[in-house]
């Protein structure tokens, strides 16, 4: 088991930015953008972690998480996130839903994290 | 591309429940169980949608939303639900994290939903 794939969030409240999306034709250029933009996000003020799956069809659900909506804010308007985030729209994606919650309670299996 | 996958929200505020989860073993009986409580989620007062990935390592993301904090109270002490909720706890999943969150924005790619 991965426990890796577990954001190891603080005590609420925090923010999540839920990001579902359908991937439309293979590009491999997709992955590389998505693993920078992992790395990228690590490094901004206020994030937290990231938990993401993609199945088969190309249907994922990414959720990252972040201090506060400043945070969020800022990693939105970051200038090479923002060049990708219109790749993603024209290019990558059939379909994509994004929304940013304030998480308010959460609890796990128990174990770390 | 399969637009059903999408949940068809109302505009925010509402309510997330995100599910991260490793999957154990193969199991048949987890694939109805889960088939099972998609079906009575969506007869819950205050169920909006649900939006769900796994992918090939058993890793998977699953968001549903409520209208209230209520809503998701009462689904989570239904009483066929508490069974499998003990089951998963049990057999089913190695690992998983649960989070409340209240949505507070929301936009997507501009077609349907």
């Amino acid at each position: 088991m991965d426990d890796t794939r577990f954001a190891r969030t603080p005590q609420p409240p925090y923010y999540a930015v839920i990001f579902s999306s359908q991937r439309s034709a293979e590009d491999p250029a997709y992955e590389r953008a998505a693993t920078r933009m992992v790395e990228l996000a690590r490094l901004q003020p206020g994030f937290l972690g990231v938990e993401s799956a993609r199945d088969e069809q190309g249907y994922g659900i990414t959720v990252s998480y972040w201090t506060t909506l400043e945070a969020i804010a800022a990693w939105r308007a970051h200038a090479e996130h923002a060049v990708v985030q219109r790749s993603g729209q024209q290019r990558w994606y059939a379909h994509y839903e994004l929304r940013v919650a304030r998480v308010e309670r959460a609890y796990g299996s128990g174990a770390a994290p």
